[in-house]
């Protein structure tokens, strides 16, 4: 066996158990040497259950331990961007859970910290490694589809949140389409220059009293001069709907739905096919491996993360010209204004 | 045989010949008895490979002659309210090709005189004939997705028009998108009240030069609270791509291209399927007949026509909402301002 | 408009119909001139609802009258073979529904007096004319998937005949199976040779007491060294299942069913496509178009038809193994032994 | 942590660390102990690069470690049965790669060992575990199409074995197709009890010089009434082709191929789909996985395994059943005769 990475997971809720998971049983390269979690107890449980030693409610012990090569860092959003800045002046290569920070300035921060430290930094923008959306993306990039001209990116939710954390969300372009935004930039290999965003509330009257929509359109123009739209809703009843589609002057490539299987079952009553994965637990565990084994790979060899701290900004850029604009009716707004 | 529908057929260009061809060898219950065009000789030549007697150079001849019950306007476009409002004098029942007119006082005067006279009047959106087309609206008006969230529409054709005819198309929302704002008006149940366009010329550059667009997204709100868009291109070279998508609070229902067969071709190289149908004659070959059936029943029993003069009206003024949005730069623009 | 091909139909039941109608109102180098019943009312009334002016019961005026190229035999089975005689000594061109006979020996008189006479001759092998199925073909023939080494053919009826049909019918290989096999040897270009048949009774035990069966599987060898395969029921709840696939060295090609539309409806309850289209009047009514429309081309132009005598000949001999072998518990069984 | 079973794997090959790799790094309740090879160096490489300690050439010492709950017989075809009747005489629960023996005899005597001994045996009929296979059969086993009437097993290798293997495996029956017997009885629900094959030899004539076919249909009776088809194939140059198909009085069920992703590509020259997963380790990856974490879970819960030693002698007498006929050129011959 080669030399593994000593990974120290900080935050042991949902999306930090399951990165823990991951490491420990589908990443041969990793190891969790450590879990560290505000309350104790869920960081002690989760240990235990994957046989890491070493448990502290305090994440800074992690940051302190020579013998950790990196972190995920997996607690509360307003904490991301804080311990990626004390993570990387601790040297530790760092994965962190999108968003950096609703604060530009502070993802800045982060950017600048990183690049200094020279540390290895991936955001968790899982689905690029979705295998139906990387090969689109590849295709694209190896010119498949001549120059892109369209991009549409299709993404609604099984069910819509509670209102509680629809809350404290930031807003559904900060929530949800921020992963629709990175994966427009991912597919068109270009930078969103301008957005237009359009939204209203069809699925909940509890979101809009928040102060947010639950269906909208976003549409968005690229540097290349391409142009995007991406539409979402907080709620298909068939399931978690993600389906994408480059279109460009030698022609259009589409990723569907991935089902529970692929049987087809005929009766007097009609034709069935299987719905959606119904979550992005279910359709993107694999695409959380591989993101997890592509850190663990660009950690061990010195390559390149595939979603760089840059591409932790982007996104958050893009989203609050997004609010803007549907705060204004769908007045185009530019990224970056 | 039961009585025929007296048919004289105005203007023997592309459509006119389609018109009629399918009249004769399609439509059981119409019968072409006289044709005009402008240019005779092509009347003529029409007329004779189809045995139809009557042939004129001034349509006028049709709209004096007792025995005719229902006009098809086949002529340019310049001339459609013109001879609608004459053809509605005079009693004929009127199919007219769109657009009615680009000017809305026009369309309106025709509107009035339809009424007035009390004839049949059907605008050439043959799209809502096609049969996939035709389910999808059949789902959703019976409720089959339950409230209507987002309408989705993808048009793009195999090949941009000459540079001569984008010159007088009256540019591509009023002459190519028309048809797709009277899909989603068909779909969704409602009235669009307000649009955002953003356009680009990416396929020919030359389009660009003429004041026209090429490319474009275009978002859209309706009264009954739905969000729509709609994505066309000139140019999609894998051929003609028509696809719909209405989205809902009980579920989604789509349609997709139709191809030449089904099969699929299994190689070392890769699993090919057909290519969609290469473009509005072979795509809609059917949907126009239909059409053509729908008048002529129409005009024998008495009911409605399926896209009345009214529904002639309304893409032409979202027509115009969404150029001048596109113009500028995709600032939401509320339709019939 | 060129010479049209003037033709009698013979018989004036369902099939006869259904040419009748096609070829007055599908096929513009068709004239029907006369049509025959032995039930004169029945074609008096299918005449006058298509303007056919000469109506008789004895179709030997059709085969005198020297106004007529060619006839349409739409008769009962058991005529079929002896009119066809009768028509090819009077010179006339033959479309002839299938079977010809159920006697070998009548079908080779047919074949030996059509090749004295010189008329074209054509069997309603429609499936031929199918879109797909022809795409099959005509890859297959292409050299598209090399050498052909696995042909299958699904073939399923949406419900059984009433027993007094299956009683007349002359069993499962020669009244539904007939058609696969034209098919197997349309698609392999090749003849069978040697058969095995199993088959059973699981639909209806009705069938069973009437000595047939109504669900089977039969194996064939092919001259050019394939194998070959058809499945058949008598009853598919979902509708008429018609499938097919061929294998070869260098590929694969099949063909799947039709349906009404193709539409994708998604529901909280289950993804749904449309059914096969219900039986063989819809999912083959433009085969029976093109077949029509190749009969007549080929005896206007003087090309082979499509389907000759020789083809309506192989599949009663391979039906007639398949019985045999059925018989024998599926003991292989040469053809035309 | 629970208890995990504890586990020797014997035989260090191909399949043996296909199944080591599995159990160590995606089956959490198992534990490889130790790994034996005749080829001592085999085993230890293995061994090395998944932490385990033990490592043997002679299988005995694994069956004698009291530690050691179940051994998984990874060994050459012609010591399964040996190996498996030591095993059970051990105490320890086995998991039996196919086919248990040629012999029915000996298949008998593992049999009886096993029941006696009161030990878990499963036979890696892998297939089962596919999730598309899986779904097709609990549709089936819930009544989902009513009774069973016909069962369609394509399966077909992406290229053909060497030579020197064909020469050992026993012939196409017992090495490729007895896969698709145990799927048949699978999805049945019911046992074969006659069998008709044709079988040629289209691939490679260094086969048929070999003495086996390499394309050949069989055709199945089973108890139930039902009947069933198989077609094979050693060289399927699209890739590894792997469907099923069953149909009842209620219905039909149907699973597809496996492609590396779900992507739809359109160009110029046509619309391209991913071919089928290429071969075995690719298709059945997952399937690997559920048969090891099936056998697991019964061992350590008591359950019964999906897959008895039962099941491993029905297909050997299928495929003794399909060579018999397949010699005397498709003859039906009874299953256990």
């Amino acid at each position: 066996m080669g030399k593994k990475l000593r990974i120290g997971v900080i935050g042991a809720g949902r999306i930090g158990k399951l990165h823990s998971n991951n490491l420990v049983n589908r990443v041969p390269d990793a190891e969790v040497v450590a879990i560290s979690d505000v309350y104790l107890e869920g960081a002690k449980a989760l240990a235990e259950s994957l046989g890491v030693k070493k448990v502290y409610d305090d994440y800074k012990k992690i940051l302190e331990d020579p013998d950790i090569d990196a972190v995920f860092i997996c607690s509360s959003t307003d904490t991301h961007s804080k311990i990626s800045l004390e993570a990387a002046k601790a040297g530790k290569n760092i994965f962190c859970e999108k968003p950096i920070d609703h604060d530009i300035a502070k993802i800045e921060e982060v950017l600048a910290e990183v690049k200094k430290a020279g540390v290895k930094y991936q955001v968790g923008f899982n689905r690029r490694f979705d295998r139906n959306f990387k090969h689109v993306h590849d295709v694209v990039a190896d010119g498949g589809i001549g120059d892109v001209q369209i991009v549409k990116v299709t993404s609604r939710d099984p069910e819509a949140p509670p209102i509680s954390y629809v809350k404290v969300s930031g807003g559904i372009f900060a929530d949800m389409t921020i992963h629709d935004f990175d994966m427009v930039r991912y597919l068109s290999g270009s930078e969103v220059t301008e957005v237009s965003a359009v939204g209203t509330c069809l699925v909940d009257p509890e979101i809009g009293k928040a102060g947010d929509v639950d269906t909208c359109i976003i549409t968005l123009r690229f540097a290349n001069g391409a142009l995007g739209v991406i539409d979402n809703s907080r709620q298909a009843v068939y399931g978690y709907d993600q389906r994408i589609e480059v279109f460009g002057s030698k022609g259009q490539i589409t990723a569907d739905n991935e089902t529970p299987n692929n049987t087809t079952y005929y009766t007097a009553d009609g034709v069935y096919k299987e719905k959606p994965l119904y979550f992005f637990l279910e359709r993107y565990n694999d695409a959380f491996i591989e993101e997890e084994k592509g850190f663990v790979d660009a950690c061990l060899t010195g390559k390149d993360t595939l979603v760089g701290a840059f591409d932790g900004l982007q996104p958050v850029l893009i989203a609050l010209a997004a609010k803007k604009s549907c705060e204004l009716g769908g007045v185009p707004v530019k990224v970056g204004e």
